[in-house]
């Protein structure tokens, strides 16, 4: 889901610094993954994060100014190395040239994501968070959310020029005809998910809920 | 949006002790709203509410398990007075023949209410508790949740007996192309939300995303 690349805030160091600042970072991330999954976001703090990766807090508060910060990155970063792992860096979704099979198919990757739990427990931790903190939410939107939702713009806006979708339809709104049903079953435990459910939302919201022709 | 009436666990009692119950249970319902506006959900407490409705925790407790059931059921007696007020109870979605119509204008009423304090702040309280508490979730879900949903499943079905929804569409399903994307914004702040969003979703749910006629 992650898309946008967001480097920490460090100065531009000599080669083995850099080396070195690289591996603090990446134990750093690994730490406040792990800690997530394991005891919950309210119970990881920064000095548990720096307690677990082997660095000091200074390290931490050099590059971040909170854990939610750190969180945000170091989820931002999981999902770029998934990417990379899977070969398909910068990433964006398909295009097959069918679109219905494309939104399917990222859909269900999605999926496969949401039932990971080294995706789910950071991602439902920054998503309760910001449920009752608008700040955080909103930084969590602009710089994970939002990022991989303007992949399903650009595809959207691709498949108007290719006439499979009109082109009075906003893109932005559309998508979430789409996405919005299987976050909200996700997160608020308002139904079941599967291929299959994803694969309906997608037809309904192409074809629409009234008859085609009377 | 609340639909289903759930009495409080109280064994039936003479006139007087009822109307006295009617009494305590109304203060305590304030109570709960009023707290949870003013300090938020995680400082609000039995004892505060008790206090502040002017009865013993012990009345709480013999109706009430915990403060997120006592604040659900005061929620939901919030959705029901506000039917009555309005002298729409039972509530159900009106049948004018024009669906779209009749989606568009319950979708506006939700705004009403998300923008209204009274209504957005326990709303929100419960569902951010909810997302890290995967019990009271399901509860949130099936009294409060669920039972609104189903007034669209009512609805949808009413129009494909009219034959303005396909026969072949699941209502369950396809309620969730206008109202998920409307929770979402409102829960994580995606988006603005508008009149004129609300009935975008509408129309591009009915109508669908792909060119009627090519």
């Amino acid at each position: 889901m992650a898309a946008q690349k967001s480097a920490p805030k460090s100065e531009a160091p000599a080669p083995s610094s850099t080396r070195r600042s690289e591996k603090s970072r990446r134990a750093i991330y690994d730490a406040a993954l792990a800690l997530v999954v394991e005891v919950g976001y309210p119970r990881t703090t920064i000095e548990g994060i720096a307690a677990r990766a082997g660095v000091g807090k200074q390290t931490i508060y050099r590059w971040w100014s909170s854990k939610a910060e750190v969180l945000m990155e170091a989820f931002l970063d999981l999902g770029e190395e998934a990417a990379k792992a899977a070969g398909d860096e910068p990433y964006a979704i398909p295009d097959t040239g069918d679109l219905a099979a494309d939104l399917k198919g990222v859909l269900r990757a999605t999926i496969d994501q949401m039932t990971d739990p080294r995706f789910d427990a950071p991602a439902r931790a920054l998503a309760a968070e910001g449920l009752v903190n608008e700040a955080l939410s909103r930084e969590y939107v602009a710089k994970l959310l939002e990022p991989s939702l303007q992949l399903y713009v650009a595809r959207l806006r691709t498949a108007q020029e290719a006439g499979d979708v009109r082109p009075d339809v906003d893109p932005r709104i559309a998508l979430e005809l789409f996405v919005s049903p299987l976050a909200q079953r996700w997160l608020q435990y308002t139904g079941p998910i599967s291929y299959e459910y994803t694969d309906t939302l997608v037809d309904y919201a192409l074809h629409g809920l009234a008859p085609r022709a009377r």
